[in-house]
Parts: structure tokens; sequence; C-alpha cells
């Protein structure tokens, strides 16, 4: 169960970094490492740091884009400082433990998200996310390692697994789970979206404040299901449809 | 409150793991560092992989024995491997937190000592420590990383420390709660959705089936908020003159 739970290391510059957060996984049980862009991997120093965790390292996966990394997900959680100009849902790491766990439990997808050693995650990486989560630390010393990080909220994974007591899993035939919409899925509908938007003339390209972020917090917030998108995805079909029409009719003025 | 509680390394060999530890520990709150006969230090790489937590490294103590490490203290606990001889008192890493959190709080000097990088707390030293503890880990791959364990005792701390202070817990200005949709505005969206939807022909009101119960359920969930509200209700006015424009163009034709 723990497989389904994918650590994500956005554009990392030290490769002992990478290393040392193989090794806090494995300790923790977990083994599936994807590293975005990383500056220099492989690397001796990674290995080195890694320590016998070099499986986790040769079985990582290089992606050359958050989105690419996030495939099949349908619960990404990124780490942040706390304060962000937008609010976003937060967990504490306990709380991204249990529910990390929760999640892959029944078969989902999750990532754990941790950004750059120095800038973190980008604003627009954060969006992508559906809920941040702030390791609290001493405000004036608050920037932990990367694989210290890492150890903490693999940490926080390894406690909720193994607190979650077989018996108490959901088996209730009459609680039809949804497949949820996977974040790939969820992307091409933020596309689109923005897209009609744009048609419609309610967003303006040039002026998108801080419209697109805010809906993504929305929709991300509500755990979209399949036949849910699908019925989305059709509105918006429809809407164009409308605004093209509205289109030609301005032309033809 | 957290001064009163001591991290003590006994025999560290690799520096770096010193200058990890200090940098875990600061990151938590924590200052008191005691050494144990350190293999190696001052070094430039414990100063390198403190980054900023120089101060902790400054004001260490360096000891010739664990004797003198723990003078003054009244709570002892040392990490250690689960299965050993003799069984002794066990915390798990959360209970440490609290136990050392509620001690230092009665003004008690409490002591976390980790051992070396491969052999641990010897018999003997174990032996000194009120309890043990054991942070859980992969029965295939147990062994932390010196700091990585001192992160996360010292994360246990802290989480505990926060626990005890609530007003010191959530007390983010940038989060504000935005007031959220009240009941009477989230009828008149959907009122205003489903004309929209009529409209669009999206919904055929002969045959409704169960679209409008499924986007409120969706909504429902997100538990929308006032600034996504007007959000909605503007895409659904500028949906709704583009779908005019078409329906004059259609009038036209």
């Amino acid at each position: 169960m723990l497989q389904n739970i994918r650590v994500v290391l956005v554009c990392t510059s030290h490769p002992g970094n990478i290393g040392g957060a193989a090794r806090a996984m494995k300790n923790m049980g977990l083994s599936r490492l994807v590293l975005v862009n990383p500056a220099d991997f492989p690397s001796p120093e990674a290995s080195a740091r890694a320590s016998g965790a070099d499986d986790v390292l040769a079985s990582a996966q290089v992606v050359a884009s958050l989105e690419e990394a996030l495939v099949g997900c349908t619960l990404v959680v990124g780490t942040s400082a706390r304060s962000r100009s937008l609010p976003w849902p937060m967990l504490d790491p306990r709380e991204c433990g249990s529910e990390s766990v929760a999640r892959a439990a029944q078969g989902e997808e999750v990532a754990l998200v941790f950004g750059r050693e120095h800038a973190g995650l980008t604003n627009e990486e954060l969006q992508r996310c559906h809920y941040h989560v702030h390791i609290p630390s001493n405000p004036d010393f608050s920037s932990l390692n990367l694989a210290a990080a890492v150890q903490v909220l693999s940490y926080e994974v390894r406690t909720a697994w193994l607190a979650r007591e077989p018996q108490a899993v959901k088996t209730d035939k009459d609680e039809v789970v949804e497949e949820l919409a996977t974040m790939d899925e969820m992307e091409r509908f933020y596309g689109h979206l923005e897209s009609t938007l744009v048609q419609i003339g309610f967003l303006d390209p040039a002026k998108p404040k801080h419209l697109m972020p805010r809906l993504r917090r929305l929709f991300g917030r509500s755990a979209v299901n399949r036949s849910e998108m699908s019925i989305l995805r059709g509105i918006l079909t429809e809407t164009q449809k409308a605004a093209r029409g509205d289109a030609h009719k301005r032309k033809d003025q």
C-alpha cells in the first residue's frame, strides 16, 4: 500500500540531498522516488548519502516537469512555508501522514512534493497541489534541509500506516467509491476551463489576476470524480459552442 | 522552556552529522548540543552542514563521558533499536516529545541521547537512560542517519511544545478565514447555473436526469466561499451573454 505513495523532488540542486531523501524514504518503507529536473543525477554523492538505499535511487524516475511527475495521482500535497498570498487548504505533517495513508489504502495514487533547496516550490507548482503541508519550525530559522523534510513527512506516513488497524478499513459495500479524476485529467480540465473563460470574455489573458489559481483551489478541494469530470467537460464544450456562435455574430456585424 | 532540553551525541564519527543535527535542532527551536568524545570537532564539514546553525555549534559543549553530559538531568531518553536483551521502559517518538516537554515545563532538565553512527549506544549507556525511544522503521533497512534521527525526535518535541501553547500554533495573519457562501446564496447560484445550462443546450428540462443533483453534490463538497461564489456567478453571466449572442445568430439565420 505504501507503494502508492510517491515522493517528488523538484529541481534538486545537491545530489547529496537526493541520496539523503532516498535513505529517509527507505527507512520509513517508501520506495517510489520521482525527480523533476535534478541538477546532478545520478551522482556518486547521491549514492554515498543513500548509504544502502541504492535500490530507491536506481528505480527513481527522472522527468522533465511536475505535471509528468503527478500523472495518475489523485492526492497531491506540496511542502510550503506558511504564508502565501493565496491561502490554500493546509495539512500539518500528522494530518498529511494519515490522509496519505487513508487515500493510498483506497488504491489512490498519492504524491508528496518537495521544492528547491533555497526557493521551495513556485506559486504555480503549489497551485497544482490539493493541500499544502507546513512542517512547524522555528520562525527565525525555518528552512529544513531537504532530506530532513522528507524524513519528517515519511516518518508521519509510517506512523499513520502502523496505526492503521486493518479492521478499521471501511468495507461498506453500499458506499460505492467513485473513482477520482487524476491530476492529468484535472490539468486538461483546467486548460479547457481557461480557454473557455477567455473565449466568453471572462478571463483577460493580459490581466489574469488570481482567477485560475482560485478556481484550481475551489475544484481541488472537492475531489472531483470521473463522472463529475465528464459533466464539467461537457458544460465547457457546450459553452464554447455557444460562444463561437457569439463570435461569428460579432464578426457578422 | 525548550532550553531545558539538550541533545547529546555520543562518539559521533562524521562531523557532517553533527552539523546536520545542529541544523535540525535549531529548525525545531532547540539550542543545547552536548558532544561526547566527537571524532572530529570543530570541523568545516560540521559548519557547512549546519548551514546557519553555527550558533548551536559554537555553544556546543564537548565532554569526555556520557556521565558528564547528563549532569543536572532528571529525564534521560536514549535512542535504541527495538530488540535488546534487557527489556526497558520504551517510549515511541511522540510520547518522547510530550514527556520531554511536560518535564521541561516543570523546570526539569531533559536529555535526548543519540549513539554512534553504526553501533548506536552500548548497553551500559542505554542503562543510564530512564527510557528508550525507538523510531519506527523498515525492519529491512532500519538504521536512520544520525541527523535524521535528531530531526524526528526534535520535530516531536516541537509538535508537543506547540500543542501545549495553543495560542502559539495558529497565529498566521495571512491565513484569512474566508466567509462561506450561505445556503441561500448557494440556492441562487444553483438556479443561475441551471438556467445557464438550459440556455447553452447542455441541460434538457424535459430529461434533466441527475445533472443538477450531481452538480450540487460537487459544489456542496467544496465549501464555496464568497469570493469564489462571485467568480462563479460572473462566469455564468458571461456564459449567458455568449449564449444569447449565439441564439440571436441562430434567429438571424
